[in-house]
């Protein structure tokens, strides 16, 4: 029997793409000098690391190639840009606004500054997930170093408003810096860092089907850090150790196949994602979608089922091939509710059963027909066991 | 025409065996899952990782695979050891001891604790490049939090004594920890991390077959660390970001082969190692072996050509499809003689004519004698445009 995956959580990782793959082979076989050699042999290596930077750099529409370096991870591009933006300048700043929804990586690089002696603010959210813009222009000091807010939501998908974030910091005070957690909306919404006004973005290959292990940060060239790793001269000193080539060249062909796939990603992902989530709210009478209206990127969707829990549905989910989750996998295990949801005050009778299904390019209309029609039988299947038959009766009757 | 590649720069990167490729090629496609999610797809990544972390354990003879950590390489792993220990640790003892011949990704991490408030001593190696083990017993005191020698040095394969370092450094303050940068010397000589006693070791993947960008750290379990990269709680909450399945399914795969092939790298690749040493000297009149009779790894042997410059001989060599270097890759592009010749005393005459060769189990006799056959020529070429005729005279008849 052939197993079925359908898998529906490209937000916490995505399969590579065959032609990034591809790419990648030449420099894990016969090419792989150190790039950074003097003899010929390491030519095509070196090439090919500038060619992938390029495609990066256009990708977010940089300025300059040089405004571009490459990291293992998107935890590193934030842990490069934020520990080391604050770690080479003015010290005597000790004020950072963030938001209380950021990824636990970036939330946890700022619990950890706290104890080092900085002020965070973590601006709150509305039930939509929409930053509230009032308290953070009200945030804005003079001692601000730092402004750190994320495209995309990964659990909600909600896309803030960065330029306009940009403008209204920038505004209270040009010398705070704006840091932007890009690793949810590559690929998926255009990103113009320029356009954005952003100073420091941070982006994840494994997020737009490049491998697990590569991301990318962007800084433009006003903006100064110390190397989080600390070492060679490699990426213009500012991240020591051998450059990873087949990596470089994968996240390089995936940012290009990713503006290629941009348009696909805005009106066919989307529509295969509003059929989802339409179709769950239209069959299943427990169902909410968590962010109303809100702008999202157009593969997210985050639903909750009231009066059940969110464990058990991924666990029968699971064990029809499906792949959906209910926060990011870097807390996965934690049986706390999400703090996202938590911070836009989804009812208690949702939260603990709401799941995130996030779609990519290689979601196909037969995968969201599969998930439509055995999903309604999962639900009911759990509300059949859950403690709240009284509520869960009254909800189906109002609905119906 | 086929181009003619011997490549003998091993210690600057080496190829991927194609049995480390196959191992990782099932996680770049269809095993994609993000290891940390909860449903089935993930099972198969997240075991590869355990086993990979056992083979690794294994490798450098760990006592529990929960001491091995997954980093993005050597330079990480190396920042994450000392940088991690001196900020968990007691921040009163700011004394560290480590050699003049370290790597210089380990060498600016010192600097750069300098700058700190920290106090380095760097201790001096012999002729030979042995590291001076008086100097260290000398320098170790009270407030000494860690001492930090290499295993074996990249530029000259030079073995230190890791054991006896360990015993001294114990001997004399039990509390002082000892971080190993283990990086030249796995696959290549035995590894056993409990019987040198060591408290943190190095490695990184692409030195022994595995790809660039995964590198592992071993931290024995009575010493803690602060996370260099802070978010998820990956890796046991020492290395967040997700976990590149693939590299580290590599870097376990490469782990097991170079055991498999110990025997052959001290006993084969030492023997054409030798051969081409002793070929060089027999023939070249004004080649001298810079590291005496001290003990090395089976692969490194570092030639001084006097009385030329090493960029020409390198430049000779790599149309010829010969990649040798004349230091680490990391320092390549500077003109400046090797830091690590230069605490040898290597003589004027002969540091700025110094080569490293650096084999590897795919180095073959034909490609041994294809050097031994051209090299001679190419020195004679380039002596030739020497401005020292008279002392490059007085050699060849000295050495006659």
């Amino acid at each position: 029997m052939e197993e079925r995956l359908i898998y529906l959580d490209n937000n916490a990782t995505t399969k590579i793409d065959e032609r990034v793959l591809e790419a990648m082979m030449p420099y894990f076989k016969q090419e792989y000098a150190n790039p950074s050699s003097m003899y010929n042999f390491s030519k095509k290596s070196s090439n090919a690391i500038k060619e992938a930077r390029g495609k990066v750099k256009d990708f977010l529409n940089a300025k300059d190639e040089k405004e571009i370096i490459f990291t293992s991870c998107g935890s590193e591009s934030a842990n490069t840009a934020i520990r080391g933006f604050l770690n080479y300048n003015d010290k005597t700043k000790k004020h950072i606004i963030t938001s209380a929804v950021e990824h636990p990586c970036v939330l946890n690089v700022y619990r950890n500054l706290e104890k080092q002696g900085y002020k965070v603010d973590y601006i709150g959210v509305n039930s939509n997930g929409e930053i509230n813009l009032e308290e953070l222009k009200d945030k804005v000091k003079q001692d601000t170093a730092l402004v750190s807010i994320m495209w995309a939501n990964n659990e909600t998908g909600i896309l803030n408003p960065i330029e306009k974030i940009s403008d209204i910091v920038k505004t209270k005070n040009p010398d705070t810096k704006l840091f932007v957690d890009g690793v949810q909306a590559a690929g998926k919404v255009p990103i113009d860092v320029q356009s954005a006004n952003v100073d420091m973005l941070g982006i994840s290959g494994h997020k737009f089907h490049a491998p697990k292990g590569i991301g990318a940060l962007y800084i433009n060239s006003k903006t100064m850090i110390t190397p989080l790793i600390i070492g060679g001269h490699q990426e213009r000193g500012k991240r020591a150790g051998t450059e990873n080539t087949p990596y470089i060249v994968g996240i390089g062909k995936a940012a290009e196949l990713a503006c290629d796939n941009l348009q696909y990603e805005m009106t066919e992902v989307k529509r295969l994602r509003d059929k989802l989530e339409s179709g769950i709210v239209k069959s299943i009478y427990n169902a909410r979608v968590n962010t109303g209206a809100a702008q999202r990127v157009p593969n997210t969707t985050n639903i909750g089922f009231e009066y059940i829990e969110g464990e058990l549905i991924l666990l029968h989910l699971s064990d029809l091939g499906i792949c959906a989750s209910s926060g990011s996998a870097c807390t996965s295990g934690s049986l706390e509710p999400s703090h996202v949801l938590r911070a836009m005050n989804v009812p208690f009778t949702a939260i603990h059963g709401s799941i995130r299904w996030s779609l990519s390019r290689f979601t196909t209309e037969s995968e969201i027909d599969y998930v439509l029609e055995k999903l309604p039988q999962v639900i009911e299947s759990i509300a059949k066991i859950s403690p709240y038959q009284k509520e869960l009766a009254q909800l189906k009757s109002l609905r119906a």
